[in-house]
């Protein structure tokens, strides 16, 4: 099923007098679409001066030309480039807009997927362009806005030249940044990235896979030829296309063919981004939730469902781990009972009742308790574990959810059924005949503590020897600031009409990061041990993180991870320097902020989180100090808990 | 009914053994509150470590010391000023908090209608304080929070002696703007401003005024001896006082009496509270209407109440104004007829019918067309006028509204027989009989512009002679950067469940500004002149305006002002600095932006401002593009619109 998504190309005309005849070219050469612009260069027009307001005819092309499915697949509008309504001439101004106005309207009534036109500067140079596109996309319109980006400041190639002085120039994202702010990071409006000759550096390149880029358009001037004189990219615009192969994006071919046949230039686009699709375990399972957002969930409250044990039991990392874990913890403790079994095994002699191979057995096997044992996969990592250390274990197999006792039930009627305990009941309220040497569970959420573990554990650890362990024995959360607009947008379309009005920016969401710029590394946060030993238990957290900004970005939120130390040396991670490879049960955490904060290069990030707790819920709240002073999110609790 | 608020001024007590007695002492000497330490600082508490943890008895009073009523209305409770919640100390910082967290719902209990507790540094200092605090106040609690800032960083008197250096020390209104930020804003949250000895430069002082200071903190030791040996205060903190006059605010006394008896201090800050009120005419009109927000009228498409009609016709100066302008419109007009009308005299006569004074009179009487008549003050205004040049006027009085159509009928019929003729028709559908002289209209709003002026007068200008004029002849609105933490809260209490969810700030809000701070002085918008020659008429507008910030402070805002030129020299105005004075008819307008934006002194704030329409209606947009970039507020007039 490893299907490698083939590539959606379109190519652009600089003027297209006969549509049929571009389309005609553009299918027969392989491409998906063409970029055309709406109303031919020669019709301009003229609204406000007297005589050629009244120029007869049509402005443009009939509709007639093309059936209504092709206007809404096959054709991207270009508004026409002559467009200013940022002139300070007035009636250059008002007749700029409204011819803009004009195209904007034909678009929609053509049913075209997209228009597009390019930024020539920053805001100051375009705030009543993007006025009116948000004015116009708030409404009626469908179609999405491709605005087309230089990946470089097109000024950068004139300085080249004369290297003596110091030029810092804007970078176009700058534009873009600040082009989409004035529109509220509405959705519709996406980026057309121009892929530039000179490549920017990397960083500058990430900052970009936090936006919405809809398209790559590339210059036939980027290609080179091969040996057999075929097109081909240089190797850093082939890292360039990498880089997004995980996102949704169109390409669209630009100038003039300098290479025999124009679909050369389309197979090897199709040939590289073919070639660049990752098709890895983790890819596979999370195919499909790129960026989508779901709540965390919440086991304590509800029961899970049989395809949700399903899917995490297929996990090629967590039970192998958790193994390799209990076999060492297995070992560790036969190891300490060598030292101490002689005397042990004279004393209970002397009790003269029972057997020596029973005393035997007695004084070595371990007491297992796996609280939470789900429908059974860390039984059989137990068994499995005890069989390669060649020990004896009783294992105790504890858990709330009815239905997944059934299983487990059924399991040891079937195979365990003298090494295995079934116990239906919510770990927290049971009284254990006996103590346990080793206490597994798998409580840990995307950010650890975030399903409560530390509550639970705290209250099965009475039944835990002395010197007993538990797997995991302890867990650390790591946050880390993250630009995305998409997740942005998508945090935005999750207000509920009941719940407080921001209640969506102040709720963590579990969630398949994809399109996203890590604006700084991940910092550790907050860390549990268990067995924990203090007097007085306290589970509540307040942590402050700072953060160094590398390059002028936008702050959305931050990321959330955990890593884990099972036993010893044996660890889960989903933190990103450290991910267990192959291991798909946990998505990263999202913590969003309100609004989006503007960066600057040098900056310092100071983000205070605390973990708080009732007797009924845990929660988070979170608040900025740096490099801007945010308000408290989620303050009591007021958005969103975790039930215990 | 003039009557001069006196002032309410608490008793603070450093610790309150006996509160029954301290009560008594403050009443006796007629002091209204007293502010006493919830718990006094013998009982501090221990939760976490061992021993402490299980001291006996009650941390503090009985609530059966005072009837609810009193504690409802009679005492401000103090936080334990030892509890640093911010400590780096864990052990510290968690005792600290629930110690805390045991006074905030002490004071829940007793139903105290404030607490306090003093800022001691900016929110590095504080922010788990206000975390603490923050949530608190979100959950059951209905007390006020009054933070106390002192006027003057604490650390400059320490600096005074050492003047060689250059110490930018930072404004204690930082600690709290810091501060509510956290906190959201929460409109339960206020300052108490401790008046310090030497006072801050005028312009900190007005920035206090934008924010929600809820009392004056003042030691005895400001006061000094007059002759006759009681305490006064000097000039300074005299005009201090006078700033907050319009404000909703008390005073407390605190430290030791230095002056015989208590109670001069209070009998000395009533005189000096009540001295500073103000009672004009505006002051009269608008009080209980301080910052108040109200939906500006749509006279277009409402009919006002006759109560409305009443209100605005009592205005002492806007009518005194409009006759004097078409006074001086008919005296210029009846000087120019002097040289032509010989001229059309002869000519008339050369019809031969019509006797001499007929003839007379017909060329030197002026037509006047009143459009929007309402019930007649400007009817009056207008035969007033012409009485009093001595001329002959023949008045049109247009009125939509067929309820002030009964009025008018009623007063032609009364006494305004032959000179008034009354048309019920909305001026827009209106076909006159003759063309004006004079087109007199009140339709602006305090934007100017923004009930329609310029969208009814280009439709009637059509009956106006070629060398007829309109009265006003031309319009500006003004706009200007406020601070008021007090607008922002009352704009966001407008949330209405079936509106977009930003809606509320979207709209512009006609308001009696009191608690605000200006940012910088105003500057014109947009100007309308009447008639209008253009050969296509366009309403629309579109302007930035720059302006520089004085100090470090918060954008809440825009407050937007108008003037008109009613003819000539006659001019009525809003705008501050211009004010006509007495004239109550407008409160300004206020447009909201959507997220509160912390400015530095020497920023530039730029703002884009839109008058859009279409065939219905009319609105407004706005967007920040300096010193951060915001969105357009009010997209296709989404959230507001004039109808036209």
């Amino acid at each position: 099923m490893a299907t490698h998504r083939p590539v959606s190309c379109g190519l652009d005309f600089c003027a297209a007098p006969n549509l049929n005849n571009c389309l005609h070219q553009a299918t027969t050469n392989k491409f998906d679409f063409v970029c055309v612009p709406l109303v031919h260069p020669n019709f301009k027009r003229e609204f406000f001066s007297g005589n050629a307001k009244e120029r007869p005819g049509p402005f443009t092309r009939s509709d007639m030309l093309l059936c209504s499915s092709d206007w809404n697949n096959l054709v991207i509008g270009k508004l026409s480039p002559y467009f200013n309504p940022d002139s300070k001439i007035p009636m250059l101004m008002k007749n700029s807009e409204t011819a803009l106005n004009q195209e904007l309207s034909l678009a929609a009534h053509l049913g075209v997927p997209a228009i597009t036109f390019k930024l020539k500067g920053n805001i100051q140079k375009h705030m009543n362009l993007a006025r009116i596109i948000y004015d116009k996309i708030m409404t009626t319109c469908i179609f999405q806005v491709w605005v087309q980006v230089p990946m470089e400041n097109p000024a950068k190639q004139a300085y080249t030249y004369r290297d003596d002085e110091e030029h810092s120039l804007e970078s176009p994202w700058e534009w873009w940044n600040s082009f989409r702010t004035v529109c509220d990071f509405e959705r519709k409006i996406g980026v057309a990235l121009i892929v530039s000759h000179d490549l920017p550096e990397s960083e500058e390149i990430d900052r970009w896979l936090g936006e919405p880029v809809k398209c790559l358009i590339f210059p036939t001037t980027l290609f080179i030829s091969n040996k057999r004189g075929y097109p081909v990219l240089s190797r850093a615009h082939q890292t360039l296309i990498k880089k997004f192969c995980s996102h949704d994006i169109q390409f669209i071919l630009t100038g003039a063919n300098r290479h025999q046949n124009i679909s050369n230039y389309h197979s090897y686009l199709d040939y590289l981004w073919k070639s660049c699709q990752i098709n890895g375990p983790v890819e596979k399972f999370a195919r499909g939730y790129e960026d989508y957002l779901q709540c965390p969930l919440q086991p304590l409250m509800d029961n899970l469902e049989s395809q949700t044990y399903e899917i995490f039991e297929k996990d090629p990392v967590k039970y192998t781990e958790y193994q390799r874990a209990i076999h060492m913890a297995i070992v560790d403790k036969s190891k300490k009972l060598r030292k101490t079994e002689p005397m042990l095994v004279t004393e209970i002699r002397a009790i003269k009742i029972l057997s020596k191979p029973l005393i035997k057995f007695i004084v070595s096997y371990s007491v297992i308790m796996l609280v939470g044992a789900g429908r059974g996969p860390l039984v059989r990592a137990s068994l499995n574990a005890a069989d390669h250390a060649h020990k004896n274990v009783k294992v105790y197999a504890v858990e709330k959810n009815p239905n997944a006792v059934i299983t487990l039930q059924a399991l040891v009627k079937e195979m365990w059924s003298n090494r295995v305990t079934v116990v239906s009941c919510d770990m927290r309220n049971w009284e254990a005949p006996e103590k346990a040497d080793i206490l597994v569970s798998e409580l840990l959420g995307s950010f650890g503590d975030n399903e409560l573990s530390p509550e639970c554990l705290d209250g099965v650890q009475k039944f835990l020897k002395d010197d007993g362990v538990s797997i995991p024995s302890s867990y650390t959360s790591y946050i880390s600031p993250v630009q995305s607009s998409k997740l942005y947008n998508e945090v935005k379309q999750c207000k509920e009409k009941d719940k407080h009005a921001i209640a969506h920016f102040e709720t963590p969401y579990v969630v398949h990061l994809q399109n996203k710029y890590d604006i700084a590394a991940p910092q550790s946060l907050f860390s549990f041990h268990h067995p924990n030993k203090d007097i007085v238990i306290d589970n509540t957290r307040y942590a402050v993180k700072k953060f160094t900004v590398r390059q002028n970005s936008v702050l959305h939120g931050f990321s959330g991870y955990f890593d884990a130390v099972l036993y010893d040396t044996v660890k889960l991670s989903i933190e990103p320097n450290s991910h267990s490879t192959g291991m798909f049960s946990w998505f990263p955490i999202f913590f969003p902020i309100k609004e989006p904060v503007q960066l600057k290069t040098g900056d310092e990030i100071e983000i205070h989180f605390w973990r708080r707790c009732s007797t009924k819920n845990v929660w988070y709240e979170w608040c900025l100090s740096k490099p801007i002073c945010g308000s408290v999110h989620n303050p009591n609790g007021r958005s969103s808990t975790i039930g215990l």
